[in-house]
């Protein structure tokens, strides 16, 4: 998917979430089994009760691959299920020396058809290179990330610190229409500065919900001209209920957001 | 399996040999078909002629993951195959926040029943520590990498650059019991630092062999008195030969590399 098909979607559903599939089988409601087969039935589930109020999902690979190649099996399958009306987004963080990068964006882009994957950069611009070559597909390239170990060494370097340096060199290699940014919504006063250094990129934005990051603060600092921006909420939303009610409990945690992003997308005179 | 086992292998073998399947199905001997089957017939016949000369074995699980369920399949497979007396390594350069991570290790270890897993440290403590909770597993943590783009971001913040804070910060973390580090050979002017700052790691070695490092360097620098070594070469070895003598040729080079270890651990009186 495209930048422009993406900011049309936005603004067609007055909404910029993403809902995060982390399908931890020991949170499935009862009646799901605990298997590979549970976990397509609920994402088959929470895609269908959710699909109006978001414009992206995210697959964490871990839930998926923690079942083995059955779970890789649930992964693909969830990925179809995803409407083309949206975008597809593999939460992989890989990173590997070029040749090997390569076969990760094929794995993803060629024959999972997503349309992003997020990227560790530690390896630099040959594991992140790979990653931008294939039209209309997306490398998201991780920043400030949302929890506590990012203090440890992306803050390292400091009048320069690492994740400046990262979206300053990223930048070099990419350009606004294959390239985004994980930006943790935990770090929402380094939003500011973010913008500043990046100001026509996508920032993919986790942290908000179970995390507890704040999504006017996300908005404030983190809306363009083009929105530019994805938030991402996973626990949250979709296992809002753990009861029958699940998928309709995940309806409304996701319709709660998207009213919350309409809101703010006509206070920040976007829509 | 444990340091002192690993230890007793390396010095019976007179190896520290690891061989990477990196199996590229592009680059399958003629005979195989190139889907995830030639794969897991290609690792065994490579496992077979070369396990006398090595002591662990490190699939790396991009080569897998571009078959999509299929390759997982074959990676589980090839994990099988790997006897009892080597090294297993799933060179997955994995990193998330703490209850993703804790899925990919139980991937890795409670499924697989690999030994080790290569951990990106980009997102820190949360991120690396679920690896090092596993009786005998190990966190093979990327500290200086053999790639040209490991020059982006590994040396930022210099007098203190990004890797040797990476070096430093994970040892509080965890020990020499379960955590080794991975250095590119292709840096081995850096190796008698990393020697100083961890002396009791076990290093993880690539780039010999097809990246061009020197194994003599590799050996002066690196070896500590428990030895502390893992020399990796995946190519060179795997696809010493396209043709029917495959395998032989495969085994002749492992040998090779084997005769080397073996005169350098007797020139440093580790043997």
């Amino acid at each position: 998917m495209n930048r422009a098909t993406l900011i049309k979607h936005i603004k067609q559903r007055a909404s910029f979430l993403c809902i995060g599939l982390d399908t931890d089988i020991s949170k499935l409601p009862k009646g799901f089994s605990k298997d590979a087969e549970g976990i397509v039935a609920f994402n088959r589930a929470i895609i269908a009760a959710t699909q109006d109020y978001c414009v992206a999902y995210k697959p964490n690979t871990a839930f998926y691959e923690t079942l083995g190649s059955e779970g890789w099996a649930a992964l693909e399958t969830t990925m179809q299920l995803i409407p083309d009306t949206h975008f597809v987004i593999a939460d992989a963080k890989r990173g590997d020396i070029g040749n090997t990068a390569r076969q990760y964006a094929s794995a993803f882009f060629d024959r999972m058809h997503c349309d992003a994957v997020t990227v560790a950069p530690y390896m630099g611009q040959d594991s992140v290179a790979p990653f931008l070559s294939f039209p209309d597909k997306w490398a998201i390239v991780l920043a400030l990330t949302s929890n506590a170990g990012a203090a440890d060494f992306q803050y390292h370097g400091a009048p320069n610190p690492l994740f400046e340096l990262v979206l300053q060199k990223c930048q070099q290699w990419g350009n606004p229409d294959n390239l985004m940014f994980v930006v943790g919504a935990t770090q929402a006063n380094a939003l500011a500065r973010i913008r500043q250094l990046a100001p026509d990129h996508f920032l993919l934005v986790p942290g908000v919900g179970a995390q507890g990051g704040s999504l006017s603060e996300v908005a404030q600092f983190g809306l363009n001209n083009d929105i530019g921006l994805l938030v991402n909420a996973s626990r949250s939303i979709i296992f809002a209920d753990s009861g029958p009610g699940f998928a309709k409990a995940a309806a409304l945690a996701a319709q709660k957001v998207q009213q919350e992003m309409r809101n703010l997308l006509v206070h920040h005179k976007l829509l």
